[in-house]
């Protein structure tokens, strides 16, 4: 089941993809795609609905960030061997966690709006994990019965304010548009292996990140379980497992975003997103 | 005006505090002390209402955190220059900044569970600031109109978390009740000075802090201004401003909470916490 939000910015209702790729409306079923409606049994009730008895929506229609609610999203760093390389840092010895604000939560095809100070704004395509039961103190073996499905996420990330304006990352990590979800939650039945998801990401088409979920160093069932020993996990919380190589500030020499970019990227089975890059 | 959320966890109404210091119920005027509500329009509405014509509430009814639909906790690293050494640590050529879940955040009187795995549970007296109106690239001069108030914030922090435990300090800040947070939002009308405070913590009735926010690095003007050229601030998000010396990591030897204990802060003006410390 693919499930989104559509509609302005601040006003999204909810959707579900019919068996033709078309939005429905959901709307008379859930009043957002968020916490209860989440758990297993709000899923089961929106998997018995027939998408061909729902209203047809205008595909051209804006579509939001496709969880609403979300209490936090959580971030995991330097999670593949190959992206730590390139940034100069070791894979360290348990994951690396920083949060992003959810103020920069956006729509996958919003604009990305480069901060007024910025010189280094670049791109990182994410698996992100939308939680759908309250987790804490969870085994990794029980880890997956928490989760509602799956999204990209684009951590896109101010270097220069991550790393060089008086530490911690979430200076870098939090500006408005720097966390296009979507475009759907595809529940977690549909995911065989979320180990084993190609990944790509493209600047005006050209591409920079193509890696895949399965040179993950510290893997999904891991990262809940070890989450929910610091904290509870609630439904629409967010966790966003890291990116594979090819950031801008990897290449040589680096590449940032500039205005009039367009960035592209997609993760198997989940969609694909499409940003355009404007000054803030 | 003093404002305050009261009932069972989850289930917080909005109150008001009268003249004689209890808690009236202002269910009937706004839905929650959270979002519109704090608007400069949303506060002149409810300053406008006689406390005395509202309904009187159960003095020891459990007082909620004094703010609901927290939309992000912004903490602020390093900001007093004597707790800064006492950490081994330079006062940071421009602030630190750092998140703590909402998921943290908790009445100021509830118990702080210590995480299962904690050796190093410690404390932090804090000014926290509530923002009362989007404010995004706001000027330093303009800053405290998007003020809506302040509350005390223990910002309860694992230090193994924090500091030992892979990089990022959020590891250590966002623990399930690590955010006590009131009793009450005090409108910034009260507050003639916010940079001439004084601050205390006690643990078991042995004070360890006893500041002043006029030792403060960083202040509530520059920080909202700083701030805000990185990100949106909404209302209702909160931005703790740092603790001064006397954290429980600074004692020689160091000092961790324990079940059982007590600790109890202090901000002029704000109210009082109380919190037991209980195993997680």
């Amino acid at each position: 089941m693919k499930l989104l939000r559509y509609g302005p910015i601040g006003q999204e209702k909810p959707g579900m993809i019919d068996g033709q790729g078309g939005i429905r409306d959901l709307s008379a079923h859930v009043p957002d795609i968020a916490g209860d409606a989440l758990s297993s049994d709000g899923l089961a009730k929106l998997a018995g609905i027939d998408p061909d008895s729902l209203p047809q929506i205008d595909p051209a229609t804006r579509i939001g960030a496709c969880v609403g609610g979300i209490g936090k999203v959580i971030c995991i760093g330097l999670n593949y061997s190959d992206h730590a390389a390139e940034s100069g840092m070791e894979v360290p010895p348990e994951p690396v966690i920083f949060s992003k604000a959810t103020s920069a939560v956006c729509g996958p095809n919003d604009n990305i709006e480069i901060p007024r100070s910025s010189k280094a704004t670049d791109w990182e395509v994410e698996l992100a994990i939308v939680i759908g039961t309250h987790a804490k103190y969870v085994s990794e073996e029980d880890a997956l019965d928490y989760v509602a499905g799956y999204a990209i996420m684009n951590d896109v990330s101010e270097r220069d304010f991550q790393q060089k304006r008086s530490g911690q990352w979430t200076k870098g990590k939090s500006c408005d548009t720097f966390g296009p979800l979507g475009p759907w939650l595809v529940t977690k039945d549909e995911i065989t292996d979320p180990q084993d998801l190609a990944m790509k990401l493209s600047v005006n088409g050209h591409s920079y990140q193509d890696g895949s979920t399965n040179t993950m160093v510290y893997k999904v069932p891991f990262l809940i379980s070890y989450l929910s020993q610091f904290m509870s996990l609630h439904p629409g919380d967010v966790i966003s497992t890291g990116t594979p190589p090819g950031v801008g500030q990897g290449q040589k020499p680096p590449v940032f975003l500039r205005p009039g970019d367009v960035v592209e990227l997609s993760v198997d089975g989940l969609g694909q997103q499409r940003q355009s890059v404007v000054a803030g």
